[in-house]
């Protein structure tokens, strides 16, 4: 067996309903790339002889993984693991290829949170068939065809069961907290969110599975799955990112770097840098747009997807004549240049 | 006593205040529209002679109401509330009447989030005055005057008081969660909210109570009390359905089936089916509105109330003009066919 | 030593993380504007001499202050926190001067949501500084570098660790809930916010700290930091308002008495009482506007930030030419006359 370019290997622990099925799992440190000597002898222990496969792990398969591995980390997770009263796993993904299975839905999902992949560059084909919908409560995930006696149960016996999501995707932070963000309420940000380092993600910010920002960003409206804000941008409170495929082609919004999308407005169409859109106006692919140079003066008619990916732009609606212009700013000349070149 | 068309029985468990005031009621299982037979002996046990009533239960009256019920349910639910440390009751609601109890209103607020009543269907008159405001905490319902001192005394125990709400409605899934729906962020959904199977409200999702979805449906925005979306329905992320009573008459907001209001759109009419309002734009009953046919030509100026029921209309604001405009969809010329006639 | 005209004195029960830092203070009823002879009683027990300073309790200091408080509500508290098992702090805050301690910066936001100082009335300088970023979690303040840990114990304990914020500011109500209020969602209020006696803040409504509400209130949009609203105004579903300085000068905006800013709505400027911006539209200071009398006539044309302060103005867009209008309201033709007096 060679297993050289591993996608990733981890230990986790999770729950599983009555029926033996993986409701959820968490991996508190996963193994991304690892070296091919490492993965031999997890292999070896574990009996894993390839693909992507999650094995079921017990006190004596933690115990003898223990003297095998280097990375005191994991030793110290495994130690932990050693003695727990819910299912533990071993999770080996061997490429990244459609998911087939619970533990590896989860296990991608934090390899994006924790920053190991960015969104848009992980197989995620299948994963809404293998994450089960799962009601998440104060005390951990409960099938819900288990709810309602959990629930009448803890009344009786003078607790409250919070519910507090029926999702799909449970809130990142209950998983894993990136190094340098803030988060306001971890409510509105799923497992799989990619939030670079500096991000502030405010509490009317959302941030999807797959979707997220490059770098510094301040968070206050809502990144749609597939969508991602580059360093220094800011989405406004309330502002709304297009997450389906856009406009005639597969359009997926973005945001490049020092954009900024005013408070309650929405777009509809990758940004380039530096780029505006005032509070409140809301740009799809189809809106009509009329592109004005530096000395505001006309220069075409064209629906915003045309614009798509320009850098420097700035969307207002004229407040008199009620029509929506992109105007250049005063930096970005180069626009409207480039505008010209493709009439 | 006779019993027949009996609205609604109830066994339940709820918290009271140190002055044994009712604050709420949990019915796992309501029995909704019993037959006469089930209520004569049930208020045999009970010594109910008639009307809208909450009796005490105590584990005497339990044990003797046992033997009295047939259905297996039911024995479960009251085989669990026999021995628990928490207040109990039967609530009789034989007339759908005004409301005059805390045991009532959150009874009627179960039975729409449990689907058998629909929203508007049920009379929730006086609800409010008999829905006391509430901490809702980790630790269940706390009277407001009480809960400085249950802060403090679980501080200094090492434990945190979470208070989630301050509100007379509780979220309906610590209540009630019915088949087949997500609910991504469960402090949005009130209970009392009705949620058709089939349902997802997302983060941005809310629905009050007395208000819901009457199936399959996609709510990213705000569902208003009184305010219904038919099947197939989608409400666009931070989109506002207005909930008071609307223009001159008492025109209810609603959704057909099949429409679609856009991220960070409003609506203050009814919409009949298949209709469309643009991402960012609002109609409140009185916005001023050019209804133009299939092939865009004007047809004639309405304040949008006018248009209030109508299917297959597209509202947008055209981008140039900044005109607001009612377009039909092009399956749909009957829209203007109707419009002209009522000219 | 003269305590004349001390600020405040509070005692408090708190989380440090491992190496000792104070992660949060919670203040259950700080003694405010204190009497010269209670700072002398109170100083000569803890040995403090003067400036503002938070000074660790234990069981003998405790012990030591009871005998010398004449207020029964403090010598209960005091006496809850005899024997706890968290940190305990007296802090003296002298003179309102900016902010050096967290103990400090924890009892300011306690003094706004107590209603003892109201918004942009007390000195804040220095405190994100003096804010620590922390895991919220329903085990309490736990420091971000301790959390994964504290996270896999949790579950190897088969616990749930709920990571509900990861933030400087904690939600208000976990620490102060003032009376006469309603709050939904209680993620969406900072400690640090004020809230007027009669106001409702419900689900989609935000209040940052030091922002708030006057006397009765609906807020269901978003109060950002500096923001505040007058008696008997409502902001409404999903509305905005600008929180930074806009405009040319230090313009701070704020809602006066009887305003409505309609939902998914903006203002981004200071509103005089009775004013109306309607649902959807988006006014910042730059906003170009076209100012209207009571009979519609034309008067000129200014930029938003120029009406900052007026009463009695309704802003629409006009739905037929998509220009910015601000009109009188019926009974405010003083409004336009003043208007007429700056040209």
């Amino acid at each position: 067996m060679a297993f050289s370019d591993f996608y990733c290997i981890a230990f986790g622990i999770g729950t599983r309903n009555s029926k033996g099925e993986w409701l959820e799992v968490f991996y508190p440190v996963p193994i991304f790339k690892p070296s091919e000597q490492d993965v031999e002898r997890i292999a070896q222990v574990l009996g894993y002889t390839g693909g992507n496969k999650a094995i079921d792990l017990n006190e004596e398969k933690i115990g003898r993984l223990a003297p095998y591995i280097n990375d005191s980390r994991q030793q110290s997770i495994l130690g932990m693991l050693r003695g727990a009263n819910r299912s533990r796993v071993a999770c080996f993904i061997e490429t990244d290829s459609a998911i087939n299975s619970t533990p590896e839905a989860y296990l991608k999902l934090h390899l994006l949170s924790q920053r190991h992949a960015k969104p848009n560059q992980i197989n995620l084909e299948g994963i809404f068939a293998k994450l089960p919908n799962v009601a998440w409560t104060s005390e951990g995930a409960i099938d819900l065809a288990e709810l309602t006696d959990a629930q009448l149960k803890a009344r009786v016996e003078g607790r409250l069961l919070e519910v507090t999501s029926i999702d799909k995707f449970p809130r990142m932070a209950n998983y894993v907290v990136p190094h340098g963000v803030r988060i306001s309420h971890t409510a509105r940000v799923r497992l799989g969110a990619y939030l670079g380092e500096g991000t502030t993600v405010m509490h009317e910010g959302f941030v999807n599975f797959n979707a997220g920002t490059l770098g510094t960003a301040m968070v206050e409206g809502r990144l749609s799955q597939g969508v991602v804000m580059g360093e220094g941008s800011d989405l406004g409170g309330g502002a709304s990112t297009m997450g389906t495929l856009s406009g005639g082609g597969e359009m997926l919004v973005s945001l490049g770097e020092n954009c900024l999308v005013g408070a309650n407005a929405g777009c509809g169409i990758p940004l380039g840098d530096r780029c505006t859109i005032e509070a409140g106006l809301f740009i799809t692919s189809g809106t009509v747009v009329q592109v004005l140079d530096e000395n505001k003066n006309f220069v075409k008619m064209v629906k915003a997807r045309e614009l798509a990916g320009y850098s420097d732009m700035l969307f207002i609606r004229n407040s008199q004549s009620g029509s929506v212009e992109c105007r250049t700013n005063t930096k970005a000349i180069q626009l409207n240049e480039s505008l010209h070149a493709h009439n």
